[in-house]
């Protein structure tokens, strides 16, 4: 094994900010959504796609890899958020075992009354403090990270290639 | 109040490109931690202040701070933390009611065993794929966005400052 490439002086600031950035900045958006409109980000992102959805609908296992959250995740979250009236759970028509979660009234209020104030935070704190080069460039580094996490996920990583999955592959 | 100002199609490509890309990446790297190390990305970064520390021990009132954790995350990271013999726990000198957390011999050796394959994974995922520039302008935007954070915890954010603490301020 080579010996590790550290991170240098630059490369070391940039990987602390971001961090730090990243997490503070989450938890800045967590309070305001707690704080005005009585939701957590988690409820927050799982109402953004059914609200978008035509039918206010989505099976269960496409929401999962929208979100890339676990079986657990989901259904510790949707089981919450059906106490609280903002979701309920249908079996699939034609398929017994697939979940279908929807949307109710009370959810698609709590998402109407939410995203103003939760927009407002988001371009306050971040996008409007970015110049339109920057977002670019900001919008291109995301991308390309993205496509390079897809590619291993599609390819496997060096390590679990060389050192787990031999050569029978995924 | 006024109409919200929604994303427009290059903001909110941004950011959900920023969402997805901070949770996916996220994702990959713990699981790294996890598969390689044995550790998760909270047990990391608990174990990068300390190993850092020049006595290898901080304050735990410190130690929230660095890290922007609450006083309970912080001691259900270390319990489990104390339990598998990584750190431990002691009184501050002259300060009956604080506690020092302290890194333990197997909490370095297990910081030194696992930051060769973490720092290569940040690299390969992340740091590699930028350019020198684009490396100074996700510092910048991140720095940004962090001054603009710490100056609503000083000042207390519009909505809090209209709405909820009137005149009297914090």
């Amino acid at each position: 094994m080579t010996a590790p490439r550290w991170l240098d002086e630059r490369e070391g600031r940039m990987w602390r900010a971001y961090g730090e950035m990243q997490r503070r900045f989450a938890t800045a958006i967590d309070r305001q959504l707690v704080r005005d409109a009585g939701l957590s980000v988690a409820d927050y992102e799982l109402l953004v796609p059914l609200s978008e959805s035509p039918e206010q609908q989505i099976r269960a296992r496409d929401l999962r890899q929208m979100l890339d959250w676990d079986r657990s995740r989901l259904a510790h979250q949707v089981r919450r958020m059906e106490g609280r009236g903002l979701v309920t759970r249908a079996e699939c028509p034609g398929d017994a075992r697939g979940i279908i979660i929807q949307l109710t009234a009370a959810g698609r209020r709590a998402i109407e009354s939410a995203a103003p104030g939760h927009v407002a935070t988001v371009r306050r704190l971040f996008v409007d403090l970015l110049s339109e080069e920057e977002i670019a460039t900001f919008t291109a580094i995301s991308e390309r990270v993205l496509d390079r996490l897809a590619q291993e996920e599609t390819e496997g990583t060096p390590t679990a290639v060389a050192g787990r999955r031999g050569t029978a592959g995924q």
